[in-house]
């Protein structure tokens, strides 16, 4: 049994999610709690902008669940900046328990499910998650400064300028995290740093698969399959390989790459990805579809992509990681 | 209340330590499972040297609990790798439900803990705590390619070749880690990247302070309080504020970054630094000393320092974090 049911469930009793002009823009764009267009947020580097998102996330999911900063008893927080200092800068003032994560894109489902573990299992009552990414800052340090003006290619992604936060706690009248399954890395040999959603598909069918074989359900059983951002190109992978190994997903599943942005109408080719993606598209869209009563069950799987430019350049494939947190409007 | 007492403390079953020749060559050089003169681990490129240290420690530490790969529930790693690629790469081949982790040099200490508490409250009955650093990959990737020769300054640390890996169980005979206290982010505006161990001192008297005060314990409860790799600075920077803050810990306390090469004989000026310092001493001269007889308790503080050459570069200051793990030879 690789799928961990947290008997008791702890509470999503906050969430927040900051984003820029062009998430803004998008058709979730009601959804968020916070934007700035100039996506500065008042600094005057794109990294500490980042910070800046991760700190005003958690302060407002801090303010939506009416708890003051020293209620967290513990923080786990991560970004895509190299040795993360999205989250260290940003979430330095809480002066809290800090746990520093790397799962790429997946992060914010690592976070989450790890806070959600420590706060079943009694060791701390309140605890936050929170990640980031930020598209200036990503591209400088992934891809070319922006000043560059590079192509994209068509399977790539757009990563988004966003940030999310969770505050969860045992006590608390849901949604909740009921169900967790961290993720495997699997690595199918794509090297192709453009076309991430094909090398993180086939980790997100990977814990898709563990999951329905642990514990007995079908897709059906499920308001909502969000993957994390796999996008088009990963999106229609994952359909296709669910659809190989006989379950059929198609009716209920979505990616936050897709649902981020407008189709046709934005022009980021395969959708959005970074850790902001997730986060932002679950703390602001997915609650409030829960808050709304339009959704009671949702299995979230983020995905990962696990290479850095350096091991690209010398040659090495983009393992993909894949963590499931299930959402339930009550305590299974 | 800080500081999570383990009910039910896991043990450590298997250890294991790989190391590059200076570390080989040093005081404890016997207390390594493996090493390897060339540094390179049979690999073309530091990167995948350091990723291969990884797997060989992980291999070897299950080798010597007897156990096979299968036994292992979770693995926790991380390293200081843009991209926790050393991690990613290395831990790929166990196939195993992997979290991944930027604590920088505390990362050991963080894994540890994250597998202790998992453990702890029944959710994974054996998992892997590994961590890595290595100083051709480290120097490349946060100085100066080594092919540059650049000047050390007095305060400077080594970069450690080195990766550890525990393997920890719910059953076994110890030692025991049988309470941890999570790092909080201090940062006290030190600017000097040479100077990682005054930045990160505050950090490790944050958390022991608050352990002591917690606990009620005193220092001479201890066998030993080993600081992760504070250096010949950061030692006594560390020494100092806890002795202005009522608490001498003299008698006791050590520093891997101290223990790891010979002073005055190894030119490392503040002694050594890296995720695999601290992993290294604790898994090679530590358990062995535990092993002996020596040693029944002992206060583990992996310290971190969480900027990043790019944060620097913008004026950023340098925050520490320290994460504490208590290992027993008995249970508490």
């Amino acid at each position: 049994m690789n799928v961990i049911r947290l008997k008791h469930a702890p509470s999503v009793v906050g969430y927040a999610s900051v984003v820029g002009k062009k998430e803004h823009e998008g058709p979730l764009g009601a959804d968020f709690d916070l934007h700035d267009d100039a996506g500065t947020f008042g600094m005057d580097t794109w990294e500490k902008s980042e910070s800046e998102m991760q700190r005003l996330a958690l302060n407002t999911a801090l303010a939506k669940a009416k708890l003051s900063p020293d209620a967290v008893k513990a923080i786990f927080a991560g970004d895509l900046l190299n040795q993360c200092t999205g989250s260290a800068y940003g979430l330095l003032s809480f002066s809290k328990p800090f746990f520093g994560l790397y799962g790429a894109c997946s992060t914010f489902a690592e976070g989450t499910m790890l806070a959600s573990l420590m706060i079943g299992a009694g060791y701390f009552d309140v605890c936050a998650a929170v990640s980031s990414s930020h598209f200036c800052s990503a591209e400088r340090q992934f891809r070319f400064p922006l000043e560059y003006g590079g192509q994209r290619a068509p399977t790539a992604q757009w990563t988004a300028t966003a940030a999310g936060a969770f505050v969860l706690s045992a006590e608390g009248a849901g949604p909740y995290i009921t169900e967790v399954l961290p993720g495997t890395i699997v690595d199918k040999g794509i090297r192709d740093a453009n076309n991430m959603g094909a090398a993180m598909a086939p980790a997100a069918v990977d814990t898709m698969k563990k999951y329905f074989e642990d514990t007995g359900h079908s897709p059906d059983d499920f308001d909502m399959i969000l993957t994390g951002d796999l996008g088009l190109e990963g999106h229609s992978i994952a359909v296709e390989f669910m659809k190989a190994s006989g379950c059929d997903i198609q009716n209920v599943y979505n990616d936050c790459g897709l649902l981020l942005y407008g189709a046709g109408t934005q022009d980021v080719h395969c959708g959005g990805s970074g850790c902001g993606c997730s986060a932002s598209v679950v703390c602001g869209h997915i609650m409030r579809r829960f808050q709304k009563g339009e959704l009671h069950n949702v299995l979230y799987i983020a995905t990962g992509a696990l290479m850095s430019p350096d091991s690209l350049k010398q040659g090495g494939t983009i393992p993909g990681i894949a963590h499931l947190v299930r959402i339930s409007s009550e305590r299974i």
